[in-house]
């Protein structure tokens, strides 16, 4: 057995299943040792970031990381991104970064760069294996701190002699830590906090999303009359029929700060104190007016589920959460494709048990106003702000979840960085709907634009927001990949569509055109 | 005027042209400032790979810098492949990378991270501005960075709210120093090398590959018998008929080891003492043998071009050199399309001046050993290895040289990493001939897995090195792009095809079936 059958038998035991490979010269060893590793499937990606965005989804849905394996330092880079968002997620994820054999290093040979320093900034535990022979066990230490609660980025550099090197066995995979349980002060605190006069509201992210969580967090919302809230940009959320209500904290900071400003008490569930996503001119970093009070429930770091429930243990609040608006389902829509009836078709189309990724950046604002009624789903965001990440996230969660359908709905400025992902949807025969919003523009910059006071902008500015000329053919691109497509251009044409692809297996496209 | 305009006023003024952008919401001020200097064109792309390896290709061109404008850390991160092109390329780009307000940094905001480690990789020169009334100041250090000789990639860092800043106006240029001139030993030491007996070789790099340094090379090699050798993958090489005969190192170190092998001595211009591009086993990482002399005449950094013409001078070298064996352009083929047909009818069929960007890899083989006696023709090699070069590489070469044919001799796994560079041809009208080898696999991975003894793939190593599965439609890609295609797949029908596309404007893609 060699180095790099000894590391891939190592990830098989700890119970890994997926590998999302771009390989190259100095992988080879990994690339051949992947056949003697059975229980590892073998996903192409055809470029970098397709692999490093899937391995996100695909931690997300799963709960355990997926492999990744990148060849050398550009590489690598090509899958910062996704990366980026996935260590904003708090995703697992193990990364095996090919280099150069250890004698070769010297020669600074052409595909030579500083991979830690490009492996650092996105890598909650990063290593270099120097030894064939411990080469198991430093994948056992990585995939360990991938999983330590609530999951990082590890990275693992493997020089291509290492691979190759004798190594003895397959190391027994490695226990991650518990996750912290706050203490009972911070309780005592929330339960203070809650039974004050005035309005509280619980903001709720990382494992309080997924439906544990929420149904705490939904009895505590009821005997005490909080509200509910939810980052922007949730790495996996649980929602529709059935759930306590959860609002968004909106994307910008003044109508985020009109939200809070109608409360008393912010208590923080697995959420952070909230900032802007930018700093604008005149406006704080810091969401939370002065007048509110916030208090930390629960880290992002420590077991957010259990404090709820220990929570709502100590208030008394044992009634399930109960709609009190029940509304109802949207119709489905007619007349004009806009952002609001591509919401509304969605929301009233799509079937019991989707993943909804959501990179659908403005055209996806009413998709969320209306999906509450939808049946049950779970929707994954943007958590970095790295864009590129919605096409291969739908590819990592249809291999996590084969029996549920995939719903990438997708600004098509963001799906131009990696729409290689639908050749890899193709291949593979995954279940997903690509949702292309077509608006054709950089719309959010337009937006930024007006907002830092440039009401007319000048023919550059204007032509560096705008992907009109020429238009993308989406249809196009999608054959070209190898995948199915259609383009609506009205309600009626774009809820048929949507409709068709839900009742058949996947993959397929529908271009939007907004 | 703010921060903003004096830096691009800046750029303007020390004689920049272009600025290839892919911007967010970090760098409106910057994108509003464009329009404030006329002399620049903004170009975008609608991934950074493409802005970074246009810039590269415009940079080895146009003998200056482009700029490129980047957003924040993860955008930075999708164009480190293509400036580690350009860092091995030696060739000058400007990054100007937004990044949030200084004041918003404490809040570690979705987008932030550490650019600067993912910078210093890639940059020879880096710096993060401070103060608007200094970034004028700042840029002109940028640009003065990246053209010292030979050219490097510098990346200035620019704070959201540093681009607003009030700023009193632009920065008048920095001249780069001079390349360092090779002292009189070096010479002294040449001439006693090449007069000594037995095989003498110059291995060519950087400038003195071009046309000036080319024709002293080829006065010395006329003197003295000696032979011109050019790194495997260059920057830029002058080459076609009239031009002295300058043979390729080989790619596989073996190959490269028996050419070397035939000199007692060889001579650095410009080029490094060569080393194999991976480590095999058993192989050394120096490609020279030890009973190979090996000298420089000229470092990377110093005046190569200088140094061969005091060379020639001293060794009074002054006729032109002639080519003894003066063969003749290979004539069209006809029949298969294969790897050595597509390269006979492009060396067959391209016309005077053309501009050839190869990222070839397997596929362009054949079309060099053809390629000698085709017309004067300028070749942009892969210089770092990290693939998706080529295409962004056109770009930025056909918007430095309007007036010349650039010719993208394509591999189709590399055309992959950054296929939107069609969409940027598309809308800039370039003049480009995109050929993609579609030979539907990573030919060079099953390569090295023989060469590493692997004669019978597992089922998973071989589907990691195929790409049949589905074929890649280039037609229907470049369709999608806004670009017109054609599909070849015969000899005779590329010949066409090439012809068509060779005698009209472009930009446009033949789909070259291997």
């Amino acid at each position: 057995m060699n180095g790099a059958e000894s590391l891939l038998r190592t990830a098989a035991a700890a119970g890994l299943e997926v590998c999302f490979a771009n390989p190259g010269t100095t992988e080879m060893p990994l690339v051949v040792a992947l056949d003697a590793a059975p229980q590892l499937r073998a996903v192409l990606g055809l470029f970098e970031g397709v692999c490093t965005g899937a391995a996100d989804g695909y931690g997300r849905m799963a709960g355990r990381p997926a492999l990744t394996l990148l060849h050398c330092g550009p590489g690598f880079a090509n899958g910062i991104a996704n990366l980026h968002n996935a260590r904003r997620a708090r995703t697992p994820v193990v990364n095996l970064i090919g280099d150069h054999a250890t004698w070769h290093a010297a020669a600074d040979a052409p595909l030579a760069s500083d991979i830690e320093s490009l492996a650092r900034p996105v890598s909650g535990w990063l290593r270099r294996a120097s030894s064939g022979s411990r080469l198991a066990s430093d994948g056992a230490h990585a995939i360990r701190a991938a999983c330590t609660p609530p999951g990082q980025v590890a990275s693992l550099i493997v020089p291509h002699d290492i691979q190759w090197c004798d190594a003895a066995q397959a190391a027994e995979p490695l226990a991650p830590p518990e996750a912290p349980r706050c203490d009972g002060t911070a309780i005592a605190a929330a339960v203070t906090a809650l039974r004050a006069e005035g309005r509280a509201a619980l903001l709720l992210g990382g494992a309080a999303l997924a439906d544990v969580g929420l149904r705490a967090a939904g009895r505590i919302a009821r005997a005490t009359r909080c509200t509910l809230i939810h980052d922007t940009f949730v790495a996996r959320l649980e929602r529709g029929s059935g759930l306590p209500r959860v609002e968004r904290l909106p994307y910008f900071p003044e109508q985020a700060r009109e939200l809070l400003g109608g409360f008393q008490r912010l208590i923080l569930v697995g959420a952070r104190d909230p900032v802007a996503f930018f700093g604008y001119r005149d406006q704080p970093s810091r969401l939370a007016p002065p007048t509110l009070a916030v208090l930390e429930l629960a880290s992002a770091e420590s077991d957010g589920v259990a404090a709820l429930e220990a929570l709502a243990e100590d208030l008394g609040a044992r009634e399930a959460w109960a709609d009190e608006d029940p509304g109802k389902r949207p119709d489905r829509p007619s007349g004009a494709l806009s952002v609001g009836s591509l919401g509304q078709a969605l929301a009233a189309l799509q079937g019991e048990g989707a993943i909804v990724v959501d990179e659908a950046a403005t055209s996806g604002i009413a998709y969320h106003a209306h999906a509450r009624h939808a049946p049950r789903h779970t929707v994954l965001g943007l958590t970095g702000g790295a864009i590129g990440q919605g096409l291969p996230c739908a590819v990592g969660a249809a291999i996590a979840c084969p029996q549920r359908k995939v719903i990438a709905l997708q600004a098509d400025g963001g799906a131009m960085y990696t729409l290689q992902s639908l050749w890899t949807a193709a291949r593979e025969g995954l279940d997903i709907v690509a949702v292309i919003c077509a608006n054709r523009a950089y719309r959010i910059l337009q937006v930024e634009l007006a907002r830092a006071g440039v009401s007319a902008p000048g023919p550059k500015a204007a032509a560096l927001t705008a992907l009109d000329s020429p238009a993308l053919d989406w249809v196009a691109l999608a054959r070209g990949m190898g995948l199915p497509g259609v383009r609506t251009e009205t309600a009626d044409a774009f809820a048929a569509a949507l409709e068709r692809a839900l009742a058949e297996p996947g993959p397929v496209l529908i271009e939007a055109v907004l």
